[in-house]
């Protein structure tokens, strides 16, 4: 069994996510994954963009797979720098700009979130305010 | 912009489903898609089998693909019979047995949900409580 | 350059097709496609099924790609038979029901037509419409 | 039941894009697709290239999966621009330069059209014809 946050904790951070979401008026696409980049649980809100439903999942899967906040990820994998081209690897599931994050406990990644919607400035807000909810929880 | 079920009610269906998954002790990965197919929202109830999250999802999108409830499907795509190789089509994302319903509306399929991570009986007995609810909702 | 039928031609068959899917008034999706199975005119009628989009383009690729109408391809490929599992090769791309038809000239084949939409009996009566109208054309 | 055009509407659009491409002497590939970027109709003209039959469906896909024309995707793609990565998500499907246009009724997107087989302004222009040809009919 993989180390894992429930159901119930994922549908906390969605919730959050979403209320987010509707403060700043732009609908998103919001997935929570576990430590193994598979899905816990996934809301597409009202509106929201057809491909946000493939991005914010693979934002999720991504921020598992590397542990690490997607948005860090566009920097290194620009032309000449080191990671050039990982955009294209682990079969296409591999997401470089924000709005995926790491949920970690006693320094594990235990699982992760990944918002798809609007400019990656929003996408980002918006999954910050599920990492803030899990940080609460797990305080 | 597709005539479809809100995110609300989606997740109404879901509730309903997961309260008959958790009466049988089973855990399941409940999702509701829209009439093209596409995710609105999808649960994997904890302890639910990974598989499970690829094949929910593909039990919805093959009963709005097809609009038909999958349990339907297998008889004719049997070896001899009128759509022996069905289940090998379309990408991979057609599931012949049993978990996925349409939902409908005035004889519009509209939305569908599909489950699935136990027996078949099992799978169809939890899609069928949030038909249920569909039904009284739409009443 | 691959030995094919024009666009006005593909539209001709297409046309005729969709004449007999009206008359059984069973919405269809019709392919036509050139003699390695790429794509020439690919017509959704309005309310035929989804799945029926990807089904009527793999049903020309095959007739293309195995030179053969795919009802030929179902008692082969059943268990126990000479190609049991011809279904799962090609990349998911082999359809064996009926609905798929090659188009020849002179002994060639240089294209091929594919429906789907309704039970394979109404698949292969409307592609057989178009197959008519392409051998009155080639007389 | 996806709000969508008609199949005669697509091949009206499709009709007038043709005639454009006819104009500037450019064979092309013209796909209409539906708001959930599923396809209504796919003209391959005489001669147009083999790639522009995926190009021209994933533009239209794209156009549909994110309620924007394709060429206003490019520059925030760029490296070190905030969608950098942009064009291997969604499994592929999203194409970043220009040719595909959503299609509007009253402000929602309820179809696209995606056009592929010359230099990048030829394919604009041709789309664009049908674009035209979708606001006369729904003025």
């Amino acid at each position: 069994m993989v180390d894992s946050i429930s159901l119930e904790t994922a549908t906390e951070l969605i919730a959050a996510a979403e209320a987010k979401a509707e403060e700043i008026a732009n609908p998103m696409v919001i997935t929570v994954a576990n430590s193994e980049g598979n899905l816990v649980a996934q809301h597409r809100m009202d509106g929201a963009w057809l491909a946000s439903v493939s991005i914010s999942r693979n934002k999720a899967y991504t921020s598992a797979a590397l542990e690490t906040p997607t948005h860090e990820l566009a920097e290194p994998s620009e032309p000449g720098n080191s990671l050039y081209g990982l955009q294209t690897t682990d079969e296409g599931r591999i997401v470089i700009f924000g709005g995926g994050y790491p949920l970690e406990r006693d320094g594990d990644v235990v699982g992760t979130i990944g918002v798809s919607g609007g400019a990656v400035s929003q996408d980002r807000d918006v999954a910050e305010a599920g990492v803030e909810r899990w940080n609460e929880l797990t305080e």
